[in-house]
């Protein structure tokens, strides 16, 4: 069923009230990677637990325990659950999001201060940290509830909430959480679905629902050889060099057209059938978006589909750099005694990081063999993620197709992301359920970057569309 | 003419005072890289000048003007100008040395004080910073100037002599002073020869005549092409990323046998004729002493000969680093924008910085071209310097031939090194005459390492060689 006529204008009309909200959740610093800011993270978590409370959900704040950030040991943020409704006739759904924030200073390049939200009337832009990472997601939620909660309506759905403050910083103890809550009996049992509002559309023109992200495979591997670093006048074309050997290691992995020259990882993941091409095909984002968002024509591709595929469900390897090594100005003559390349593989299924890993330590292993080289090879996977994909034909996206075409007018672009979220797959494996991402903000909202912003029309069309997504669940076909 | 037994025996009888003033010289922390030993490196001049004057010698302190370091405008420490004898119908030798000293610090992993020489008796070393570059072998020329003045004795040669305080720091101020003095009616016009001892014996057994250094060609490849560090979640596969380019250019330059692979460099040398190559078979210096100074197995070959002839007579091309990528610890998931490998290119004759530049430009050129890409090149050359070699078989040479097997009784070794001393050309250059390397320490002295030593042996028979030299080139034909 579509949302109430009352809910879309009661969004419209407290439009300043929510910015105003907005702002104030803005206003907290919740830099969760900064030991100096910690006490600011709970701060939030304080803010957005009796902001919860006032619009009648039941939640409780669960101590995730302790942790060593920067040496110092540290009391970790609560994790805040929430619970609205538990009608047995109603679909469950959990809503995730993060209420800390990434870190920002005026003098990093913003032009505004970074946590006093700036509402541009000119650009119809709310300018703060968090404003589209992840608070205004999170306030859109507030919104669908305050306009319940006021009206004295039962949601459509029960509804679930899992609101953490370390996202920012690994997601430090939510994990655990998650899949003891996941279990029968749990604060999570008997969920449906779940929706995630973390990312972002591909361009700034078309609502998005995101169904893949990828894995990730990360790997050290280092060649050592003289017992300390030599004078290349010296031992120059004496001794076989550790720097000799790891470039022509790293020079077997990936071509420069991004062909992963790894025997195996390339083929291990099936091409795609004509139906899957046209999603990327009909995706309203061009090369032309790929370059402006690269700062440079460097696209490897002229063709709009492989460019996209090669992003979305392909794997990808990207040489990070070398540890070890001479990595300043000037000119230093050395011989490196010990130097570590890191790369990563960014994974879709079936690939894993157990399927991976022999097929890259075999490989690095061989190629070394060939080199001929006197000095020793060591390969390490510092971590790894698995990809994951949903079914987008599943009646959560469903619901949130037809949401997106109540309140935008048009069908939204199915997306797989380039990265991790890794909550993600926490959930979905945890909970056996489907998982959606459902994005407020835009592409060039600049999610970890200076002078982020959510745009006024995505905070409010967005909280429409929350609240839409959970009336078209509330009678869609399971 | 051998020297006269007075002569020996008088550097035996005064071992003690020798090691004396030798402490008196490495109690001056003169390090000339650390503006807050500047006044050092000063007092270090005006030491030694008083010593000179002491020992009869005409000396000059030259100031070599200001320069900045550290940010800091610094005065230079002045050249020590020196003479000793004007008569026409006597060879002059010219002598360099340098009283500037490499940083120590008793933290770095010295077992004792490194500006209080330590007499080890057990060993017969004598420890310090400075001890064996150069100090000691500047105090091998005042042992035996001490010998000549106090007994009135004339030397048998003139000598003049060039003694400066920013060796360690790149010879500031002293090309100009050596092109200037060289000129006619300048300091060194009229100079025959020069001996220069500050480099070292390839072993600990044999005495060494050195008469080639490796020029350098130093290079830095740039690839750019994002206009910001991308995420490699949302760029990888989608973009030429800089890292996979260079890290393929670099590949191109070398194999891990040493060979160089840039068109024209390895073929701009003529291989060795049989008598070279008897030069490094009979060298005193095994594969052995190479990886145990190298600290691991790691030869590029088992044929002496070849690995004496990579260091010795061969160029090499060792890659430094890359500047721009990730190079610390961790697994940070960047793609970096603009990254420059840093590699050089040790030259032997004919080879010039001049003539290999426009090979190794085209090579990166050409190599970068066949990648495809769309990021964008440049190379430059950050510096360089020319080879030298000399006759090994001019007189100046043949004195100290003789005048080791007189002191030694065995002939010394012919070497060349693999690194550079650039002073060393400009003397060549600027006066057009022979210069001969008469190294007096063993090449286990760790000269710009912790717990430098100068055996008492070596500063004693190596104080006798000196004057012995002396001797013999005054009266060898020319």
């Amino acid at each position: 069923m579509p949302a109430p006529t009352q809910f879309l204008k009661y969004i419209d009309s407290n439009t300043d009230a929510f910015i105003k909200r907005l702002g104030d959740a803005v206003a907290i610093p919740s830099i969760s990677s900064d030991p100096t800011h910690r006490k600011d993270v709970f701060a939030m978590a304080d803010w957005l637990n009796e902001q919860l409370k006032q619009l009648g959900v039941d939640t409780k704040l669960v101590d995730l325990g302790r942790h060593i950030m920067d040496g110092e040991d540290l009391p970790l943020p609560p994790a805040i659950l929430g619970r609205v409704g538990n009608d047995s006739a109603k679909k469950t759904v959990l809503i995730y999001g993060h209420f800390d924030v990434q870190p920002a200073e005026k003098s990093d390049g913003w032009n505004t201060e970074p946590f006093t939200l700036v509402v541009n009337k000119e650009t119809g832009q709310l300018i703060g940290r968090g404003s589209t990472d992840d608070k205004g997601p999170i306030l859109g939620w507030l919104n669908v509830l305050q306009y319940h909660h006021e009206n004295k309506l039962p949601l459509p759905v029960n509804l679930v909430l899992c609101f953490e403050g370390m996202e920012e910083s690994g997601s430090e103890g939510l994990d655990d959480l998650v899949r003891r809550e996941s279990e029968k009996g749990g604060y999570f049992d008997g969920v449906d679905c779940v929706c995630i509002s973390d990312n972002y559309w591909l361009n700034t023109r078309t609502p998005v629902l995101t169904y893949g992200l990828r894995g990730l495979s990360y790997y050290k591997v280092t060649v050592s050889g003289p017992g300390r670093d030599l004078h290349s006048g010296v031992f120059g074309r004496t001794v076989h060099e550790p720097m000799t050997d790891l470039i022509s290691l790293l020079g077997t992995l990936v071509t420069p057209q991004g062909d992963i020259l790894i025997k195996g990882v390339d083929e291990m993941v099936a091409p795609p059938d004509e139906e899957e091409k046209k999603i990327y095909a009909n995706l309203d984002y061009s090369i032309a978006d790929v370059e402006e968002a690269a700062g440079a024509s460097i696209a490897l591709s002229s063709d709009k589909v492989a460019v996209l595929m090669g992003r979305m469900r392909s794997p990808s390897l990207s040489i990070h750099g070398i540890e070890g090594a001479f990595s300043a100005a000037g000119a230093k003559t050395v011989i490196p005694a010990k130097v570590s390349g890191r790369f990563s593989i960014r994974l879709v299924p079936p690939q894993t990081p157990e399927k991976i890993k022999p097929l890259v330590v075999n490989h690095l292993q061989k190629a070394f063999a060939t080199l001929g080289s006197k000095n020793k090879l060591t390969v390490e996977e510092l971590h790894g993620g698995k990809p994951w994909v949903a079914d987008h034909r599943h009646w959560n996206f469903e619901a949130a197709k037809k949401a997106t075409k109540a309140v935008y007018g048009q069908d939204p672009d199915l997306t797989r992301e380039g990265g991790s979220i890794p909550v993600t797959l926490t959930f979905a494996e945890s909970l056996g359920v489907n998982v959606l991402l459902l994005p407020m903000g835009r592409g060039d909202d600049g999610a970890h970057s200076t002078n982020e912003k959510l745009d006024i029309s995505n905070f409010i069309e967005g909280s429409k569309l929350l609240g839409t997504y959970l009336y078209e669940l509330a009678d869609i076909q399971k």
